[in-house]
């Protein structure tokens, strides 16, 4: 492991440097809330806008705050990673942007969009079989060769980084009474638990019910290493890391499920009264509180809009019965 | 004329009443910026994302202010106007935030997807053969019912509402040398150039080159007052009202023409680099820029982004080459 990773959990005070280290590169996105929604929902929703996070997602704060680590502790060099597509190009563009190439290990079946914005941000793609073992086989022939792995969720600064989204948004709307994210391999969520977890909101995660690999590790008490994701939400096939399963267990009040049909009319919704078009993973959130009322009802509710990099064409066809 | 129309021309002060008076009901939108835009540009932009207003588009503000004004002068009752879909909704949700009904008319031949979100915001619709004639023909006679006729842009109140979109705008980014908005019946573009007037940046204006009404008008020194519009940008097909084409005349620099080609690339480009789906009308801005560097390079550049409604499996469609 290269030096900047000695720290194993991040702790707030680890989001605010991250925060500050990333300004320059991160946007600061908008926090928008709707009436229309807020009534359908039943609750007053703040949504932080990631899907307008530079490279479509909030992967890019926590690539930022991973290279200016590098940066900081003075390692040079080109990076590596495996991503089925948003940490790709979130690491390829904060490399770039520090000089750096960054190799990005992709399974020959990717989206052909995902592998088109990797390399329009400067990322140099390897294909590999569409397994995890051959994804991390060919990122160990990278590391090998030199290259310098940064991981796409457990990692201290990864979650770090990505902790800084629900800072910005606990500080433009201080009276959050819950905060919810979706949950792949738990960077997100993992920050923001971090984030938030000094100032006493609740913290709810979300998983599709063909990727609940946290829900089935919280059941049995220790982190399953294996599952066969089937959901549309490409962006949380990942089994969840294991920095990642420990700050969740010791501070998420729970973690909720949602069908594929909840996170299509999710979709939905969210495009009629906000117009914007999210991916599947961002619309758990949005389809979660839609189904627990008993949770999230009459409740000041911040929510991570996690990415917006979906095809208008492939969110039509996902949506069109709704 | 109801009394609130006394005064043709808004000035700036009323601009910033009409913004003092919407500020409960208008979203607050964000301005967003992108490295990889401005590269692609050649100049430093500042998108005021009217596509993510309450209703889709920056038609909400002129109405909420016409309403308002309503409301301050004692004159109770429904309102009325024909709208091919933005000016119908935005009204249609302005009138039931007053307790009002808004009756629209409506060409038979309307995109389904407006007709429904009229409807989704409590509007009454009422179709119309699809001229100009029969739509002014059934306006009349629902003012002559006792409707309050709300037109979409040659009044004062309208004017001075989409004004506070521009006044936002730089207030927010101080520094703008130039602003720049799409033309349809003008509205937007006149708010603009008299909440900008003030501080000096030069005003440009869009058209396509199927909707070039305005620039045949300023060419020939008068406005002219009929054109068969023939553009994919259906939210530009209006023509320039009279109050409109005298504000322009005297406060806007240049009005530039795009072709619905350069409109589709630049829907595309819009999304590559921002995520959002912007509906046609407001990508002549960013064609306009892309087209004229001898007037937008290297300038820091406001572009009123006007609205995104549009479903995005025809935005597919119209972008797929791209």
């Amino acid at each position: 492991m290269p030096p900047n990773t000695v720290v194993d959990i991040p702790d707030f005070a680890d989001i605010q440097l991250a925060r500050a280290r990333i300004s320059d590169w991160a946007r600061l996105t908008p926090v928008l809330s709707d009436p229309g929604l807020d009534r359908q929902l039943g609750c007053s929703l703040y949504c932080k806008c990631e899907n307008l996070q530079r490279t479509g997602t909030f992967k890019f704060r926590g690539a930022s705050n991973a290279i200016s680590r590098l940066r900081e502790d003075g390692i040079e060099g080109d990076v590596a990673t495996h991503s089925s597509g948003n940490h790709g190009a979130a690491l390829a563009l904060a490399a770039k942007l520090d000089g750096r190439r960054a190799h990005v290990v992709m399974p020959e079946d990717s989206v052909v969009m995902k592998i088109a914005t990797v390399r329009r941000y400067g990322g140099i793609v390897h294909f590999c079989a569409p397994t995890q073992q051959s994804r991390e086989d060919e990122l160990e022939m990278l590391v090998e060769d030199g290259k310098i792995p940064v991981p796409p969720y457990d990692h201290a600064d990864i979650i770090a980084g990505q902790g800084t989204a629900a800072l910005e948004l606990i500080q433009e709307v201080s009276t959050l009474e819950q905060v919810i994210t979706p949950i792949g391999g738990g960077g997100l969520i993992s920050g923001t638990a971090i984030a938030v977890g000094i100032t006493g909101q609740q913290v709810y995660g979300v998983e599709p019910e063909g990727a609940a690999d946290t829900v089935a590790s919280l059941e049995q008490g220790e982190r399953i290493a294996s599952w066969t994701p089937d959901t549309i939400a490409d962006g949380l096939r990942a089994i969840i890391g294991k920095r990642n399963f420990t700050i969740i267990r010791n501070q998420v009040r729970q973690v909720l499920t949602v069908s594929d049909e909840d996170i299509r009319r999710a979709m939905y919704l969210f495009w009629q009264e906000l117009r914007m078009v999210i991916e599947p993973s961002s619309a758990t959130v949005v389809a979660a509180i839609r189904n627990h009322p008993e949770v999230f009802a009459g409740k000041k509710v911040g929510a991570i809009i996690s990415g917006g990099n979906i095809d208008p064409g492939h969110w039509q066809s996902l949506t069109n019965r709704h």
